[in-house]
């Protein structure tokens, strides 16, 4: 069904928290949100929002999470990942998100339930502009603030992200096909938040038979070009079983 | 607001997954649905849902959680955990569904999104009967079929218990104040599906400093009565950064 011809649910939503790395920091894409007093033409809001939408009416609700980041970067098969949802009635009760859903046609009485996903993403191909409003990448620790309740979806899906990346190899959707065990380590750094001890690190890496040395070095280095790697998901799944264990 | 006043939202609704443990299985909190033929006065509906509810249009998904586990069974703090939300808009096609929540007065035609919880329940002190229906404790392992999506569901809840066990104590959440070993060993090895090595498994115990052994032994046991031990919360917060680590 052509899009324009399709309902989209009032009172159903996705909200998606699309992490990138760019081998310093961890990112997050944001859209900004603007609107202008029509009699006197001032700024009334001018704050930021995470990447998301209603569902269409026929549509699942994984289907609207995928399509929001089809549409942001022409890519399918995104690593993306359901959290928790979100459904207080009093989810919106700030005067700027009342009168940002007025002025768009919305019901700000009506309670809306949005699901929320937080995405990994190794590229920062990414469309500017969404919907009639700019998109940009933006440090995760420099968000202190944003509309709606996204402040505390952005926090949450980050709590989960940290807690899966503590158990599961997720962290190489965050990085290019080939990287370094330095740029891997970098990874578990910003999204756990803390130093490792390099000697550690390569203690554990050294156990994890699904990372994969290559007859490769990275190139255009100022520095002592270091080994690539690449991460075989094939081997992870096939011997994960073997390596679980119960962390005490 | 009185119960009788208040409205049910139409279109959401929380699924409770009620793990208890008898000792020797993992049991699950289930319902029967049972609809008669109006003419013929034969049964044609014969089955089990999980608990489950409506949200009030005035309360947040968590408390509709928590007023479903309360009428169950009079408790509040009981373990509770979202883990997925489900809103297909084809989750209700199959024709007895469809027949059930129109004799129910529903329209099996609007689209419901379900929030699901999991929930860990110490004691099988429950209610027998909930909204005029039959509740009673199934061992999970006997469950092929549920109304609905819920066997879906049941899965998915049973996968993040499974999940959640290997890296956090919530297991002490099964079990009465005051515990053996063996009986910790038996929570691991049902929730997880698989026995566990006896030595293997006293020494990752000796290892959780939050597990307090008693100077109490069981009573009233045919064999050598052994050890009680008791889980310490408020030492497993204070030091589980220090013990937070990385699976490989």
């Amino acid at each position: 069904m052509a899009e324009e011809t399709r309902a989209l649910h009032d009172e159903i939503s996705v909200d998606c928290v699309i992490f990138g790395f760019d081998f310093e920091k961890l990112n997050v894409l944001l859209v900004d949100r603007v609107m202008f007093d029509v009699s006197t033409g001032k700024k009334i809001i001018d704050d930021l929002t995470l990447t998301g939408n209603h569902v269409y009416v026929d549509e699942d609700l994984d289907e609207a999470a995928s399509r929001v980041l089809f549409d942001l970067t022409g890519l399918t098969d995104i690593y993306l990942e359901q959290f928790k949802s979100y459904g207080s009635p009093s989810r919106i009760n700030c005067e700027k998100d009342r009168a940002w859903l007025e002025f768009n046609g919305r019901d700000p009485d009506k309670r809306i339930v949005t699901i929320g996903y937080y995405s990994l993403l190794a590229t920062d191909k990414i469309t500017l502009e969404w919907k009639g409003r700019n998109v940009s990448w933006y440090p995760v620790d420099d968000i202190k603030e944003l509309a709606f309740d996204h402040m505390q979806i952005l926090n949450e899906a980050l709590d989960s992200l940290r807690t899966k990346l503590l158990h599961e190899p997720v962290g190489f959707e965050l990085l290019p096909e080939k990287f370094t065990l330095s740029q891997l380590q970098r990874v578990y750094e910003i999204v756990l938040g803390k130093e490792l001890d390099k000697r550690n690190f390569r203690k554990k890496v050294s156990r994890m038979n699904y990372l994969i040395p290559l007859d490769e070095k990275q190139k255009g280095v100022p520095h002592k070009p270091a080994r690539l790697y690449s991460f075989n998901r094939d081997i992870y799944e096939a011997t994960k079983e073997d390596v679980m264990d119960f962390v005490v």
